[in-house]
């Protein structure tokens, strides 16, 4: 049983984490941050988890934390979890990160996109990036996870298999990518609310604006060992929850639809929680799993590949607890099926 | 005042319709036909309507029609439409077919995509498209004009100015389209039945496989004098009404944000329905309205265009009455703002 | 032509109200005021109004709105209208405020409710509850109109008739009311974030804490001249905007359904906004209109009845508009059909 | 191990079902039976379920289902229950029944709100209703379980304490009930088309004319020992699940909010799916779950009770694994944490 922190446990991202971990048979949540005052009983925050758990979110030091845990889950959001982390982690924490923090490997590169210097920047280098299934065997081994990004995950799913395999052009890719407005976060802001997102669907970010088109690029030029270009659109849907990726590559020669499926099927074999369908997915059917939903279709030269999972989940809490499990070597599916 | 009749009066886009005609200082509502028995109240078919309009839907002849109406907007269902057309014509009806059977211009086309034979082929090479932003001129004399699509309005508004300008090749055009449920029609099935729908978004058609791909291509290939080819992917949102088209086009030379936008400015200079805008525009924005919002934006060589419009009103019903307004020399906004 | 001034230009109300006018033939709005700085253009507020209407929100005193404008619409929060209303009036306009502070007719009851002393307390017992189909014949006369709540109206029109035949008791009544999110205004609050009350229903205020309560008491009283009493619930419904009022009120006599739908018809003959309907009636028929849609049912000693409005027209800016007509000398229906 | 069958496998009931059994530790579903040719595997059925269980979905007799499986779920229509429960029981099974087939205890009662004449009425008097609240002593020893219907397991769970401490009449009682459209069912219907009911709410079958009025008045009066009456209203919600009762009761006496809450803590100690909570529950906090989220407020002499449940769980496939747990001695929320 391993004693679990939870840091920033109001979003809705921590809401998923501790309703995975409550079904986790090895993981006990013992502490739970916010900057709230008052220690609020955790159920006052997320009325869903009445009676389900017995704990009051603090504001916590990061000695007080590894006094308490020996796993943090970091959601707190970018700066804020540089900020602690390396405490934590010479408290003796094993750490998911899931915020922006780790993810890029140079400093300048983060510096530009999150407008804030690095502030632990010896670390970004070496900081394995948990994409279980592009890095499995790297993971285990780690104190500090840099937990990826739902749009980054959906995209980079979509792509690894075609890059690998030397299907695809690592120039030219265009990523247009819907997501549900959770992923927008739980602060109030005019944008999400109801009356200003409900019946209609906007594009944001649009022209090389969004921060995930830099770590989308990182990892897929990492892994495939060439540099990978992508345009990347996002636009919010009126749903809860849920990604789609819509993903046009250019072949670097001609393929069937039947060759690129089995290109995918390869790739993921064995992977417990990539679905390479013959059908065009929903991203309902992968909404409250932690599974993702991959198909290709063959237009005009291209590849079209459709990638759907839960923005919370696989592309949040649910890799994390994946990670974590990774890590103290669990079964990578505990708790997440 | 013209006496008008609407073919077809029992889905979405006749209700549209109806609501217009019913604002129009100039068109009375004379006929509506179903082939549901019972001549049914137009109100017990649509009951938004109780109390606006006193009408019962009937089955009627082409005779019948001709007798009454002088200006017929056809909502039939393909092939449906094609066997009255000819007979309302001869009748000495004036029509908008808003189904797909005038559309394209080869028999042949029609025949592949549509899986079945066209009946009236000789009158397809002539018939005006009518998308006034580009043919305009050419409306107000036509006996018949066959009303776009509503994904191919959003589409080809998006693209015609930047070909005119010679701003994009016309090859590797890329369109990521994303439409309110309204669209898939009123006929009870499966897939657009509340709980299947909602909360989630998914793609369809995808590769090659939209009958509103070959009549995009149509459309700006006659428009531009070269043969333009598309990818076209729609995808099915959990939203009423509303189309956003997402565009990707190569430049043909360098450009920013601002020439771009200019040259949609000119382009569409004096259409009273055309709003090219500098911010991202939500599908929210034009919804129940006549209007196109339109918005470009530049990232690694391409033009990344955004084109939203109500598929109901611009896309269906709104330009139906924007072309019976041409037709009939009425100001091309009358009943629409 | 009446030159338009609209206070509190940033809400849902405010822009329903631009629309209408933006319609109607005898108005043209040459004020918006909101306490934003930097007078930003209509259009950057709300997006939906680019290319329609070129007018920047100022932050303008009473002295300034009056010298612009004859008319005045006060879509100002509770408190901050009464501030303001006095001097406008003395300076010559007529108001219609949409605000709740001259709704009530006793100061003690607007203290108990809202929380803040009246500024204004003098008016209270002259202001004229603009609710047309009860007292259409005092509204031309007033320079002020206290406009109605939504709530209030659809709770109000379903009553009032069966009050006036003498049908039903006037203690025991239950009003179970559901709206639309737009309802709860355009501020940012946790509560009306989409991922909050998306995929969700809840009763909010129960027990006598809604301030609609009192209102609809006193309407009713003053009416039927009884002391009326209900047991008001509201709930938050994830949809833009409707409102149904489910009311179940205790019977003096039994009583058939199609008698009370005859007094129903009866009390609301050539009233042009009312429809009495023999089905259930959905919030959709009656969404972007102006229209109530009414019907009722019969079970265990009880009336039960059904009414739907659209809660920012009917509710809000059409009534208000409804109001405007009347004290202008303009057909009722100006600018609303 | 328990081998399992599930008959109708094609509703969002039996989806819940399949989803809750693959966790569940002690089971093994078996078969699933569907009338559509061909064998279809289940996830072409239910796309979700890719890759989660092989089985195809079969057209098979009681026989063969009693050969195969020791315990059915079964989620047929009316009618089409009771013409192979005594077949299956026959055979050897156990069954929790889904439809409303075997709730009624009076087979006159039957035949008037289900139109059918029952065709096992011998059976009807001692089957046991499975609301483990009330009976879970009962359940254990039964061979066939009626299961109860949704929102008369919220409406009933929302009185029963009341009752049976006395507090409030029998007679008067109000219930305004409120449901996602799942509970409408997957097939093709216009009523449940998005486009129908998005962006809208509408009441149905008002004025005792809801098969559920019957059922909740037969259980709470023979629960309480006396003659209670109800008066219920259903509300279709644009959202796919949950289900809240809001309840209106007369006190027989004066009480306290904080004593009513007493009254429902103590009747639900120990139930480890009731929370009794001090706020006012969203239908969000117990979607996909199994939980009832129950409040109770005062006003006027009367108690006003709200209930929250998800109506494809606790109002149905969660309640029947509850009770299947119960039937074959295995801890009550086995599978439904």
């Amino acid at each position: 049983m391993i004693d679990i922190a939870i840091l920033g446990a109001t979003g809705y991202t921590s809401l998923e984490l501790i309703k995975i971990l409550l079904r986790h048979p090895e993981t006990r949540v013992v502490a739970c941050t916010t900057r709230q005052e008052g220690n609020p009983p955790l159920h006052t925050i997320h009325q869903s988890l009445y009676g389900r758990i017995k704990l009051n979110c603090e504001d916590l030091t990061p000695a007080q934390i590894s006094e308490r845990a020996k796993f943090v889950f970091c959601c707190l959001p970018h700066v804020a979890s540089m900020e602690v982390v390396p405490a934590l982690l010479a408290g003796g924490c094993r750490i998911v990160d899931l915020s922006a923090d780790y993810r890029l490997n140079d400093a300048a590169v983060y510096a530009k996109w999150y407008g804030h210097e690095h502030l632990d920047p010896s670390r970004l280098s070496h900081t394995v990036y948990g994409l279980p299934e592009l890095w499995a065997d790297k993971i285990p081994s780690q104190a500090l996870i840099a937990n990826p990004g739902c749009y980054t995950s959906a995209s980079i799913l979509g792509l690894a298999p075609l890059l690998a395999a030397d299907c695809i052009k690592p120039q030219e890719i265009i990523i247009d990518a819907k997501s549900g407005v959770s992923g927008a976060g739980r602060a109030p802001k005019l944008g999400t609310l109801f009356a200003e997102c409900n019946e209609g669907v906007a594009a944001y970010s649009v022209g090389g604006k969004h921060r995930h088109q830099p770590e989308i690029e990182q990892v897929l030029s990492t892994f495939s060992n060439q540099s990978v270009e992508v345009i990347f659109t996002p636009h919010l849907i009126p749903m809860d929850r849920g990604i789609i990726a819509t993903i046009y590559a250019p072949l670097k020669r001609a393929a069937t639809q039947a060759e690129l499926l089995s290109v995918f099927r390869e790739f993921y074999a064995g992977k417990p929680f990539m679905r390479v369908v013959d059908h065009l997915p929903s991203t309902k059917d992968s909404a409250n799993t932690n599974f993702c939903d991959i198909t290709v279709r063959v237009d005009r030269g291209r590849a079209i590949v459709i990638s759907c999972l839960d923005n919370l989940l696989k592309g949040a809490a649910g890799v994390a607890v994946q990670n974590f499990n990774l890590m103290c070597g669990f079964p990578e599916t505990m708790g997440l099926l």
